[in-house]
């Protein structure tokens, strides 16, 4: 039985790392505040590195590297990080050359999906890295979710394609949200829109992000702060390559209201409630 | 035999006529620029308006105001007018007024799809109108399309209904555009992103508008110009409820640029030419 | 003394036509809610029309449009009206059109300055027409303010300067508002950076727009709602003549908010309270 | 004579050294690249820091950051470091931060003015710092400009006071900009539209600005590339305070555009270029 760490109990990471150990790995997991969970072993960042695989799935940029000194310094050489987390091109870039670096290997594989598919083993992973690893790897990913997209063999890649990949998810709810208030305002039902905005895309994430905003569940999935996060990591990835990006600027100003006005703890599908707001519509 | 008037034989009207007529509908026909096509009965304005029901299916707001009066002076008392077009909500408001003041019954029911949708009988309508109304017109419906949504008895709410799906694809498709350029920017193929936006979306909407952004097939399917005619309407629609529509806003200047700089007649997909243009990328 | 007709005594019209007065011309007086004013002769739109110059200065083009057949009916050949409101592009061309085909000449007289300029005969007149009507006219503006700019014999491009000059004074309204906001979040006071601003841009224009949003005196001036009301026609001429316009587009968002929210009567300088709202500041 | 140190002589900070040589000041001067000048004494960073007066005018954090470890370690106790050059607040605060930690004082003092104006001792100094400091360098500011504005005794207040102030200045040019182009496309030469710009805003900015776009003096007096470096700074100030600022983000992607596009070594107000480009206008 493969011996594994994993780093991050959060509302993604743990169910990630309970499938991993019911799929059949030996799971050496670790939290900044300590949890104990059925199926996974409690252990030190130390024992974690020594195992000579660990997965990170943290929050951000800022939380990968509290840990990181002390896992480069136990990582055995030649042992591996696959950073799971949603992270910043640059540093995903600092990482893998630091990692090079060590005589360590780096790999980067974010997720796609909400916690309820982490829990289904229903996330998609999109890796990259060198390829005999990713070969090796993939039993493990599969293990997570239903599919791996393999980017490249550059790390910093996967992440570039999540970032793509969650500024098309927000660019979709800032569209869904005014498209909501502006067909309200001009007397349409909010049910009735939807009905035919599912029908037409015929696609399970407007369906699933149309009926949130329809039914205003804003008790967090995904909270605003972390939409905030993402939003912050996109424009990064536009400003360090001059990539103007309005639409993606246009989001920045919703997550920043969303936050300044105290719903950065509600789900990102809040932002309906400023788009409403504006509008001078009562939600 | 069911005999019917069809109006505007244009990329959308055309096939739209001839699966009615091969629906066993008797079809007069008319076009600003007389045009022969099989199955259809060439007539003038007044023969088709005498039909009692009339379908209109005509570039915008204007191209139907042209032949408005000769339909109302011709059309029956109880005669039906059938908007299929994309029309301004306000515009649409004044064909209601004006039907019921003449004694006329005016039906709204946009479609979605593009001509090969058209050609293929897989439109999607969008009706509102008198309920019984809408009964009787069903089967004439389901002629054109896979799908009919009711959305209410005032007619200009399917109008306001197809605005507001509009907006989501031009918002996705902008979205799609600058998301190729940050990510490409970022070092990645841009066929490696479409593989993982094709795969989590699962929409036909995104594989679709995604695989020709990624082929840059600018052909007009539906000419920038005409996107810039809907987006027209979106933000008339905002402006006269007093909806702010920030991603609107956006849209309407990309159009605006596209036909500023002679894209007018290409694909709307060609705004990837300006998101291109803007970040220094060659396309 | 020249006798010349006066139409609309609002917040501005009244003043100016009360300077007319005192500068020696028997002003014959139009307003839709009739109204006494010394120094000025109520009479019909009529008998306005018969003196054969006759200034308009009324809220919109519809407010114009409501009297224009009378007015046109009554102007004898060669009579000349001056339209010194902010009007559309389009729609003053179609003044130009009628007037001109009607063997009447059309000139444009907009202007620049709030109620106090207008009482202090202190606005800045921007003409067009044709050459010797305005030297003849030179007189008759400089009663009303202090400097007369000519820019064409075209009458439309007088409105397009007003606007475009509007267009400059909302920018710098949104520009201030939001550096306000940006600051004082950042620690400043907020006149602690007037100070700063007043001084660098030593502008009376920049000085009193800052003051009032300092001192957030929003009872109006000029109101939120005729704020909307410019902002909205100077999107039309972005939009007619193919001109992304973002900037413009975002004051279009931000005064359809404000109205929205019910700020349309205050003055426009309201937008601040929006600005604050977003940023979760309280005013 | 009170001997002081300079650090950096680019376009900015050589003449204002030489101002302060030419007021009295001993001045020992440092440059990355060495550069001889008239009244100036070549200097190493040990020395420059030796003198107890250290002001520092280079392009941005980073140029200031690689300067600052030598000079920390030299500055005596109680010495003291003015930072005029645009920083972001951020960094402001840390330097503050570390100065007092090593028991030495820190001073912002950026100043308003372009090349032309530091020549002339005709700046405009923002300054903030323990008061008893401001005041005794307060002649030394007047040395360099007309006019010191003390903002508070927290030094990071100043530079987002020159933050906001130089947001300002590029909203008003993407406005003159934006505003240039519209109304030339509705016909308007743009120098008429100028003449009316200057008198009404009676501002030497705006007449500066308005009249460099005019005649299309694109040889930089402040390069669009630090046009960029301004409005990161300025987008960083609002999202470390959760304050949307949209107009702050329209101004980041005309600069990534322009750099983008290869303008980065022109003037900054090269962005009429590329408002140009988008309309479809030849310049």
């Amino acid at each position: 039985m493969r011996r594994i760490g994993f780093v991050g109990l959060g509302r993604m990471g743990l169910p990630m790392a309970q499938n991993l150990a019911r799929a059949g790995y030996e799971v050496l997991a670790w939290n900044r505040t300590p949890k104990e969970a059925e199926g996974l072993h409690p252990a030190s960042l130390e024992e974690v590195a020594q195992t000579g695989l660990v997965l990170t799935m943290l929050a951000d940029d800022r939380a990968t590297e509290a840990v990181l000194p002390t896992l480069m310094r136990h990582l055995p050489p030649g042992g591996v990080h696959v950073a799971m987390s949603t992270l910043g091109v640059p540093y995903s870039r600092s990482l893998w050359t630091r990692h090079r670096e060590a005589g360590q290997v780096y790999v980067a594989a974010p997720v796609f999906g909400r916690p309820d598919a982490a829990e289904k083993a229903a996330l998609r992973v999109v890796a990259a890295g060198p390829g005999e690893k990713l070969a090796e790897l993939k039993p493990l990913f599969l293990a997570l979710g239903q599919e791996v997209y393999e980017v490249g063999e550059e790390p910093p890649l996967a992440h570039a394609v999540k970032l793509g990949g969650n500024f098309l998810i927000a660019a979709m709810l800032e569209a869904l949200a005014e498209a909501y208030v502006l067909v309200e305002k001009n007397g349409v039902r909010r049910e009735d829109f939807y009905r035919v905005v599912a029908g037409f895309f015929r696609s399970p994430v407007y369906e699933n992000y149309g009926r949130i905003l329809l039914e205003r569940r804003f008790t967090p999935g995904f909270a605003l702060k972390w939409g905030l996060k993402d939003v912050r990591l996109i424009a990064e990835a536009a400003d360090t390559t001059h990539t103007p990006l309005p639409l993606g600027h246009l989001l920045l100003d919703r997550m920043l209201e969303g936050v300044a006005r105290g719903l950065g703890e509600e789900d990102w599908t809040a932002v309906l409630r400023l788009v409403e707001a504006h509008a001078g519509v009562e939600g």
